[in-house]
């Protein structure tokens, strides 16, 4: 049973469904799921909602401590602020942590922990780096991806297509995205490995207004300052920030992101 | 322990570490992961290898049964000929399937299960479409996950490009890899999302020989006829095959792939 609620997050199992899969007592199966919730409170991993009725059972509720957060934030400051990540222009190289699904699948945790409470119905984010970040938020979440192109391709069938302003480098640039991945009205959370002025995720933002749906919230894994000017986009969560990165002096620092203005303690049932 | 194990496949875990963990003595974590081995095997998702001695511990190998693997593949299949799919040109729309973690993640399972005894330290890909499927087997084999991207971008520091033939339409195009990305004789798996004379997976292969890699295997979704010629690559694991595309009659056919040939039933310990 753990392991068909780690897979299937945020999804009501009934009870029955427990007891005819494991030829088991709705008694005992009430009673397994009862030592579930409290390993799961107790690792920090989330905890089991439940809903009573007939058309009731357990939920899911993924989680990710506020130690457990801190602890992998001060990690990742550590292993970003390495002055050999440090590319021409200011870019940082985070192909290494994007690339391991161990570190993906704890960013997703985290994510997924603050926008849990939201109206969710998909995840999206625009290619290439954003794209393991939002699988692994999704995945926490239980819905599904969809990927905004910079150029369209057959494979695509039709699609909408945006020009919209880079907010560092002021060029005029172009986002597509399959017409029939988006439903009109849909809740979708944007999710970025990377915001500098916000000009993409802003891009992003016109385009589901062209699709008539709602932006349902905005994570970024790093955010950096952008002295130029003000930011695009107001409301965000971020695990990082870089603060100052000196390309002359190879210097970089990394503070925490916003997060934890987000992060609430897991809502325990009696 | 099972959801740490879940979240560690294939990763040698020693009981002193579930005893610290959780503050149990080894005796009762033992005969705990008795019983958490037979779960797995009953439910058909792995099973748990023990290697004796000081050094020693649990490892949890992931797997899916040929019996999970049949049922997912016909329902894919069922998909996956629906006539809405039918692109210009007899491409397939796959967004949709591929947007879907809990999908995704069954693929995942399934290709980590016929390539978990190979000796694998990095799973390959091509954006766009192959990136969510990559993360999943490589989240179950828990190795990392390299993009190969057609256009080099400046986040990708330092990056070896390469032409190659695309296999249906004879035009040469790029590929490029970043530099620190692929470790000299890294054993790895290339997976892709769909594969029809096979020019990008062969690209991909060339570009292994710039790093001094070793191909371990080749896992693809969907394979299409290719009537054109020969096929470039020959050992590939696919999960279905296009055996017919009638763009004008809007049919399609999906046939099995040729998994079941690899897929092994799971070895379990006495």
């Amino acid at each position: 049973m753990t392991s068909y609620l780690l897979d299937h997050p945020r999804h009501l199992v009934s009870l029955s469904f427990f007891a005819d899969r494991y030829g088991a007592a709705k008694s005992s199966i009430s009673e397994d799921l009862g030592i579930i919730k409290q390993t799961f409170e107790t690792q920090g991993m989330g905890t089991l909602h439940t809903v009573p009725g007939a058309a009731g059972g357990v939920k899911f509720i993924p989680h990710a401590s506020e130690e457990e957060a801190h602890k992998f934030i001060d990690n990742l400051r550590e292993q970003l602020a390495k002055s050999d990540r440090l590319l021409p222009g200011g870019y940082l190289y985070l192909n290494d942590i994007l690339g391991d699904p161990r570190i993906v699948n704890k960013i997703g945790r985290l994510f997924a922990s603050v926008f849990t409470d939201r109206k969710i119905d998909v995840v999206m984010t625009v290619a290439t780096k954003g794209i393991s970040i939002a699988y692994a938020v999704a995945s926490y979440l239980d819905v599904p991806v969809v990927i905004v192109r910079r150029d369209s391709k057959v494979t695509e069938g039709s699609t909408v297509s945006i020009n919209y302003v880079s907010g560092s480098t002021k060029r005029i640039q172009n986002m597509v995205l399959a017409r029939r991945s988006v439903e009109e009205g849909s809740n979708v959370l944007i999710i970025d490995d990377f915001m500098k002025a916000g000009g993409t995720i802003n891009g992003m933002i016109s385009m589901l207004e062209e699709f008539k749906a709602t932006v349902a919230g905005i994570g970024v894994l790093v955010e950096a300052e952008d002295n130029s000017e003000e930011r695009l986009v107001d409301e965000y969560i971020s695990l990082v920030r870089l603060s100052e990165v000196n390309v002359k002096e190879k210097h970089i620092e990394v503070e925490e992101g916003n997060y934890f203005k987000y992060a609430k303690p897991l809502k325990i049932e009696e």
